[in-house]
């Protein structure tokens, strides 16, 4: 491994985590925010809500109670007025419809002077759900869609017909009060009503489009789900406001500003990606290959989230996949490294936020007896990196603004 | 269409084509030339093969007669002194392999004095062929290999134990004359033992190689193919010497420099590029997607040769799908374009170069009655991008060094 390349790929990796927390963006995105002369109700849903909520209490002093709803693993501690909720990600469960409901209660009593100040951060989608289907049902809607790698796009814009908070329909539960919302994003380009499926936004997404997705990944649809795939969300809602706080755009600039600090120049290229992760791992590994002919300390940055789909039976992630690819593409080449993560610490079902390679980490996998393309072929990135000291752990950060892979070229 | 970037595509295929036409090359690879005191014999192989002999004849005047051998409908005349003859790509046919029994029957003859002028370009590989296996059976697993996505290197490194001309066994048999190599690069980073299977060059491939790869792809062995693959190939060869004179890397240059004659700045991001076509189509649209925001022209390119994993039953090829898949990631962008082509002009089992995709193209697709994402999962990039204008015609190019993909963003 090159010692080197590896620390700086952990400094580059923290700092940029440092810089998307979400104190700073809540912090910043309440400098506008004039409550109405009523009670405040905070509603924070996401893996990031534990930390939106405790710097919404650090600027507000207190509010009226409301409740925060997270991922197992993501609480951190009591926050004084509110209610503190952990469940299933990325498949919902029955804890997280158990605090939906009781987000429902709080809400729905609130008259027009009062405000719900509404935290929302990735993962929502799952935590925050009140199936209109079996609960079973829809966790295995959920679940083939997942393994078929749909895109959160397409998930979202079915599990919001199947749901009586998401796709603004949580707003119309808050009217009359007014929603105070404010995003971190983890939908590339920032559709507020494709993050956590817009709970308080209009939905720009139609029934035509769900019941298309729905066919093309062959989902077997019960008489009920096929009704509610046709029932519109709301278009419009009067009673909204929305601020996106922080999104993978920020992530990316962070990232390049620490490149900058280590000496390395850096290029984003993308804060969009979004192709197959191993293909991703591939181009980038290209890049690096030709460049490092030119020389120099450089960085190529891509930000955004590649999907992984399944054909093995390993353990992994779309950023430990993405590296797993690049060792391949890098083998051999020197001063050269690829890593990805996740900006939220947990790529895939797994410990590790995400994978890092280069130019040795091929040969160190056969050398370990290991046959990577196998372990690619297999999806089982986490144990080959594993094996090689090439995943990136940093536990859940609190924060969730999708993934960057960078290159770096030691020069 | 975005009719101007449709208009700076087809000038900047056109331009960068014309530079990287193998006649130049050929005359700057003949200045080093010395031929021995005996009999000169040019022997050209690929899909280059006309035009690389032409211009020799042209820089020598006259040859000891020799044969070219190229792909059907790539011979452009007679040559004075040579047999011309044409078979069959990417499929070996009964018409190469006697035409390869002609060029040893030539070479077996000639002494210490003679020299074989070696004419090599991408195509080589299938044309070049004296099988040890029934040519049936050859076939078969040459379209396996073809059609499981197999890499060039491990097809040559498999092709190459199975023949009597590849892995250096031709400069065997023109021993004891020299064997002077002028060599147009269709493999990424121009390892001469892999370019049409390196009929000239000690072979850098082991049998320990081929039989892995016959395995990944889970080749059917006979006994006697099972038993050739174990069979080394020469390791040196001292009666050779090649010339690279040509590759993607100046298809690439010759690309940017007509980018910026046309007013876009140009990257090259990698000549390397190898991984699944619709998923760098991906890539390349997502960074004009961020991109576009900085503003001013820009072009970004990446040259390689792109792999295609067949699932469906349409027509194509993997330049076409690299802009059908970018279609999609640039839908509703102005001012974007992403195109690609094989130098070769034959891009795929079609009679169009590549293809060509803007922000304007999905939805002229589905306006024409297509489902362009169906069209992308069965592979039939040909048709869907034909009825909207987005193939790139050029017909037999005569020179093959590799595909290059470019991203244009107007400004």
């Amino acid at each position: 491994m090159d010692q080197q390349l590896r620390r700086d790929a952990e400094q580059i990796l923290h700092a940029s985590l440092q810089a998307v927390q979400p104190d700073a963006a809540v912090r910043r995105a309440l400098d506008g925010f004039v409550p109405g002369p009523g009670k405040v109700v905070l509603v924070a849903v996401g893996k990031a809500a534990w930390q939106m909520a405790n710097a919404a209490l650090g600027v507000l002093g207190r509010v009226d109670g409301g409740l925060v709803l997270t991922k197992y693993g993501h609480l951190r501690g009591e926050l004084p007025g509110l209610v503190c909720r952990e469940a299933g990600h990325p498949i919902p469960d029955a804890n997280g419809f158990a605090a939906t409901e009781e987000i429902l209660r709080m809400v729905r009593p609130l008259g027009r002077e009062d405000t719900v100040l509404f935290l929302l951060s990735g993962g929502g989608s799952a935590l925050f759900e009140k199936p209109l289907l079996p609960a079973a049902e829809l966790q295995d809607l959920t679940a083939r869609l997942l393994a078929a790698g749909a895109g959160i796009v397409e998930i979202n814009t079915i599990r919001k017909r199947l749901s009586g908070v998401k796709g603004g329909r949580f707003a119309l539960a808050c009217a009359p009060a007014r929603v105070y919302g404010i995003v971190l994003s983890d939908v590339l380009g920032d559709p507020p009503d494709m993050i956590a499926s817009g709970p308080a936004a209009p939905d720009s997404s139609t029934c035509a489009e769900a019941l298309a997705a729905a066919r093309r990944y062959g989902l077997p649809l019960s008489p009920t789900a096929e009704a509610l795939l046709r029932q519109e969300t709301p278009k419009t809602l009067d009673n909204v406001t929305l601020r996106i706080a922080g999104s993978v755009r920020e992530l990316c600039a962070a990232a390049a500003r620490q490149c900058r600090l280590l000496g390395y120049a850096p290029l984003i290229l993308t804060d969009q990606l979004c192709c197959e992760a191993r293909e991703a791992g591939s181009f980038l590994a290209s890049i690096l290959r030709t460049q490092a002919g030119a020389g120099g300390r450089r960085a190529f940055l891509a930000g955004g989230e590649t999907v992984v789909h399944l054909t093995g039976h390993g353990l992994g992630g779309r950023n430990q996949e993405l590296a797993l690819a690049a060792a391949r593409g890098l083998d051999g080449l020197d001063g050269a490294a690829v890593f990805s993560f996740g900006s939220d610490g947990t790529d895939g079902p797994t410990d590790a936020a995400g994978g890092y390679a280069d130019g040795q980490t091929w040969a160190a996998l056969r050398a370990a007896g290991h046959d990577p393309g196998a372990d690619l072929a297999d999806n089982d990135a986490y144990h080959a990196l594993d094996a090689v000291g090439g995943l990136l752990r940093t536990g859940p950060t609190g924060t969730n603004v999708n993934d960057v892979s960078i290159g770096l070229l030691r020069g």
